[in-house]
């Protein structure tokens, strides 16, 4: 039912749909196929859906937002239905993206797909995000992680444009990447993880055990927003020592250093709220070329890294861009 | 991931031939493109460039060769002069597939395309491999990473068949990673440098510093045959003390892990001399086991782990297949 309107395009947009036609359909859906890819003023939605807040908004494809609402992410069952009530008001939804925080079921051919998995969020372990959005709303539903979906829309709009491969990261409360390679967001197996990527710790230095419920002291563990308020006594915002950057950017640039190596990617966007800390990017550049430089000798790593490690260009804005880009690419 | 399958073949080869198309022409071989692609007894030719040995072979871009060659790599000079006289013997050669130690400049852009670039190895910085065999030879040459080239020859004749999302890992006098995502290898802005990411040490239990060069203790510094030798005196194969095997296993399951945690493979290889020893890979198993037990929740990292981490299906020719392979995809 997916090849019809993919086989339509040349070889280069094919590929793009067929990752995508592979990944949002849901049963039963198979009509919608025949819509109006292309055509202008469409309404589309997307849910930036996040551990902690929620953003909502609709658009027609176009990089304006016609309305948008954030929220905080309260339990399952009233979060989604605030979401419903923002899109019933939508005249003429015509599809809607859903970028989600994880772990979540991406495999289309799992009757788990669009289901919130093994979250140690209380409450959200396996919802099944996609089937109660599409039982109230009746529209196509495009899925993907919330770090993808930022991804998609930093490429579409944003930082990442003209990119092929590269990586979003984000780190906030907790820490993720979504991965675009080959111009396809990646999902493997199931989805990176990239928060719980281990680094070196120097207890030395740095004594605190790490606040990672599974690992420790692994990234997520040493310098998620959680992890600033469990070794510092304070939430980020309220911290302005220099060893406490100083720390954080080591840590960062010890994670980001991981995904240059595995993945080699052209640029990597950091988002996420504890990115913004004033001067922290800056650091995390020197840091990371330091960690590089000398082995990899590309100007990336030296006089270039202003532009090799960047922040969104969307700013917080990214996640749900990408989420109604993502429905715009089923539509 | 599968539905390409369903939808037949052309749209799958059309991506992968943009893939290649956009990485392996040089410049004035524009004519090939109209050769023969999917006829039979074509000669193809296949180089595996390792750091320490060369393996050239020829086949017919089916499973089996029809010579293979394996020497060791002296000075640059002699070392293509000898692939060059193995090649020349061969009757109508078509094409000629190159998997190359690196660091290695992929981009089919630059003037350096085909070059090796600022390697270690003595006498082989700067080395202009591509040119050098196209001025002997006049063949359609396609280039990649040694790593990327198993990858490749592992997806069509191994045991990555059917993957889209993969990495092929080799554990040998060096450590490095090729990565398939989204069914194309990855070069991204160089291509991966997996040997030097950086895992926790933990100086208490091991005390030495690290092989690395650059790093000391990257992931090379400390598990590579060369580290291996440095810190216990003996080479790998003479070294049979379950607490050296054990360390191991610790440092390779480690590095996998960042792998798992950036990209979600489908599916680990594990090549290379080192991970050859007897047990090592069981026990690299059961490690990885560890460090994502609990967190994710597949049966990959549970009972389907000998399924996930597995050894090259074709053993130490999976190079110079995939090496054949590449060439195929261009002729």
């Amino acid at each position: 039912m997916r090849s019809t309107t993919a086989r339509g395009f040349a070889p280069t947009i094919a590929c793009i749909s067929t990752a995508f036609w592979s990944h949002v359909w849901r049963p039963g859906m198979a009509g919608a196929a025949q819509s109006t890819r292309g055509s202008s003023a469409m309404t589309i939605g997307g849910i930036e859906a996040g551990g902690t807040h929620w953003t909502c908004a609709v658009g027609d494809g176009g990089k304006e937002l016609e309305r948008i609402e954030s929220f905080p992410a309260g339990s399952p069952t009233k979060t989604i239905a605030r979401a419903i009530e923002f899109f019933r008001e939508v005249p003429d939804l015509k599809a809607l993206g859903v970028g989600c925080f994880g772990p979540v079921d991406l495999r289309r051919s799992s009757p788990a797909w669009g289901t919130i998995t093994t979250t140690p969020k209380p409450g959200w372990a396996q919802t099944d995000l996609v089937s109660t959005l599409d039982g109230a709303l009746s529209v196509p539903i495009a899925f993907d992680t919330d770090v993808n979906a930022a991804a998609i829309g930093e490429r579409r709009w944003g930082a990442a444009r003209g990119l092929e491969t590269f990586a979003y990261v984000t780190v906030g409360t907790g820490i993720g990447c979504g991965i675009i390679a080959n111009g396809r967001p990646v999902h493997g197996l199931m989805h990176p993880e990239f928060g719980h990527v281990r680094v070196p710790h120097g207890f030395a230095r740095d004594p605190f055990p790490g606040a990672c419920p599974y690992h420790g002291d692994c990234l997520e563990g040493l310098a998620s927003g959680r992890a600033l308020e469990e070794r510092w006594g304070s939430p980020g915002e309220k911290l302005s020592a220099p060893e406490v950057w100083e720390l954080e950017a080591e840590y960062i640039a010890l994670g980001l250093a991981s995904i240059v190596l595995v993945l080699s990617p052209e640029r990597i966007i950091l988002g996420g709220g504890v990115s913004r800390a004033t001067g922290l990017i800056s650091r995390v550049r020197m840091r990371l070329c330091d960690l590089m430089g000398g082995y990899i000798e590309l100007p990336q790593f030296q006089v270039g890294i202003d532009d090799y490690l960047v922040p969104p260009g969307l700013g917080a804005r990214a996640g749900v861009h990408g989420a109604i880009e993502l429905a715009r690419l089923i539509t």
